[in-house]
């Protein structure tokens, strides 16, 4: 690959990807990024993944208005870890960062859960919380892009999980140290800022949650979220 | 505890919290915090901690102006659990809501470690990230405050260590699956937003550092910092 000044490795997330021969206009983000961040040429090489496990090489053909390219190779990366997290609303705009860690630890499967104490806001904002995916994904050179769905009522979200999955609920007062999780599928449960209500937490471990403390103290919504989705990271693959 | 309109409940951080009977003047942050954040009236009672393992219960005195205080009793908390973080300098802004997590995970010092590939900024910053550190132990309601350290060389940061300290290695090469620490202390290093140079690798690995993985791909500097605190926040009292 030809040296690139002082710019960023590229890494670039394009849904549609196609076989190699392929040649791709790259949309508005794509474009920016691979000129201004990684600083890249015509004729340069760039590496991309189209989110689903697809990973490809990339002969840049022009990176002026839209960047253009073609498809040279590409290869199927291993299947991602199964994980996901049912996640109550944080205030205000913290689930932007959270979204972005989740991202990089690689993680599945996010579903916005509406919780009797608190609901998520409209759906404009999942555009932005699926752009920060897409810079976690960049950042850690992923092949596999977190999901983000919902906003969903819990009983659905609940409804949505494979029964073999494991069940873990994020809770103050529950058993510290417990060890990484196995292979296989894990999701958690965290609650909005506010709290999941008793209701909500009896129809958790109805569901087979088991609760897990995840420190010694109370932590905020998209800390629990973060700190969750760190232990299941440290799970085999 | 009179009722408090929907104010959050309180947990004031007063580094000079004196015995029972003593009268204290708050400072700006403490007054605002009680005020407008709790939503606190002339002679309500308050939690207070001084960061160092006090707990004492306040009566307000009053809350115009400059708010003030009696100290009403006051009770030792358990000893914080030993751990502690070197860390080189994440990008841009991020290390403010890397300290906030920090706090909240409950991690006793943070050593702000000057790298070969990169240095924090000046000392004006320090202030900013004393102040996260403090919104992360009343969000957490801690005894016991997050220490700032530094900036500081790493050669330095490592020989501030007790011997007997675990040492750990941020490292997207090490091992999976490293279990929750024991009781005792732990101490992680993760390298700056550049990582850290091979001179820097080796002296910590022969200065006993392990080597651990927190996930299957590449961690942002602030990310590692917190997935490891959160693996450390696991772990037994």
């Amino acid at each position: 690959m030809p040296s690139r000044a002082d710019g960023a490795p590229s890494w670039l997330y394009l849904p549609e990807l196609g076989a190699p021969g392929t040649e791709i206009e790259l949309g508005a983000d794509e474009s920016h990024y691979v000129t201004r961040v990684c600083r890249m040429r015509d004729g340069e090489r760039a590496q991309a993944t189209d989110g689903r496990g697809a990973v490809a090489t990339l002969t840049l053909l022009s990176t002026r208005g839209a960047a253009r390219a073609r498809v040279e190779s590409s290869v199927r990366a291993a299947p991602a870890r199964r994980g996901g997290l049912l996640c109550g609303a944080p205030e205000g705009g913290r689930a932007d960062w959270m979204v972005e860690k989740l991202a990089e630890l690689g993680l599945e499967r996010l579903v916005l859960v509406d919780c009797a104490r608190s609901a998520w806001p409209g759906s404009a904002r999942q555009e932005r919380l699926d752009r920060l995916a897409v810079a976690g994904l960049r950042q850690s050179r992923r092949a596999w892009k977190l999901s983000i769905e919902g906003p969903t009522p819990l009983a659905r979200a609940i409804a949505s999980l494979p029964p073999e999955t494991g069940r873990w609920l994020a809770s103050e007062g529950g058993p510290r140290g417990t060890p990484p999780p196995g292979a296989g599928s894990n999701v958690g449960a965290v609650g909005p800022a506010e709290g999941f209500d008793a209701s909500e937490e009896s129809r958790l471990l109805g569901e087979g949650f088991r609760p897990m403390a995840l420190a010694d103290g109370r932590l905020r919504c998209e800390t629990a979220a973060v700190a969750w989705s760190a232990w299941w990271a440290l799970g085999a693959s």
